[in-house]
């Protein structure tokens, strides 16, 4: 799971139309958001997640919430973007697995923050104003220490 | 060489800090850009790259500026960006081959577009409005083909 966190002023987004068959149902599911002072973690699942999501998405849900807290944002915002790695993982796991991410933050930490997902598999038109401090851009890869085997193929 | 291309109605950079001391002299340098319907390219130079830097810089140029023709874009903006990859070049290496990249695209497509390069090796903050439309997120992966031999290591 490689990730991009943007602390933002602000990020609003709306679905535009379905990029993909397994595109989520948004009917009654928020086809658009709008956030302030939020933590975006811009999240591609890949295709060596799927061995072990729950470890995974722990893993990540924990850091995304010590790094939310560390810039003081009020929000975070799981939102999916397939163009961090060229290893994706099969559209229904990605889906699942940023359900499952979505929730586990919640657990961690929706007494301290309002936690949001955007759905899977839209085009999105979206408007992001990130703050340019230190800790308003991070890069993370994330990974399940129980899948021993990393096979990289390019 | 790996860029996140985005399709911007509008997008907004200010300089806030110097993020590594061989961040780029920004004196009689903008240190600020403000752009409507450009094609923004979020740009991570590879440590591979560095072998053959030329043909990288052609190849990611010439597939950038079409593009940027397909998805009508005005501008062109060429912006350092060290998320998109694990592998870095080393911070002199990456600023020649950015600077190369901008005057490789103006030498295509000066007379097509406005091109315009953000400084390297700064804290930053932005505002992009991305459209939404099919084409306006795109990523890239450029290499020399005449790297015979790409090394992955994790
Ligand atoms: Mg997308
Ligand atoms: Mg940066």
């Amino acid at each position: 799971m490689r990730v991009l966190l943007i602390h933002a002023k602000r990020f609003i987004y709306r679905t535009r139309m379905k990029a993909i068959p397994e595109a989520e149902d948004i009917n009654g599911v928020q086809g658009e958001g709008s956030f302030e002072n939020a933590l975006v973690v811009f999240t591609t699942v890949e295709s060596r997640d799927t061995s072990n999501p729950k470890e995974v998405v722990e893993t990540a849900a924990k850091d995304i919430v010590e790094i939310a807290s560390k810039v003081g944002a009020k929000t975070i915002v799981v939102y999916p973007y397939a163009h961090l790695s060229q290893k994706l993982a099969p559209p229904h796991q990605a889906k699942n697995i940023l359900a499952m991410l979505e929730l586990e933050i919640k657990k961690l930490a929706s007494d301290k923050f309002e936690v949001s997902r955007a759905p899977f598999g839209w085009y999105k038109e979206f408007e992001l104003h990130c703050h340019g401090h230190p800790l308003s851009e991070l890069s993370r890869n994330y990974e399940a220490k129980t899948t021993a085997r990393v096979e990289v193929k390019k």
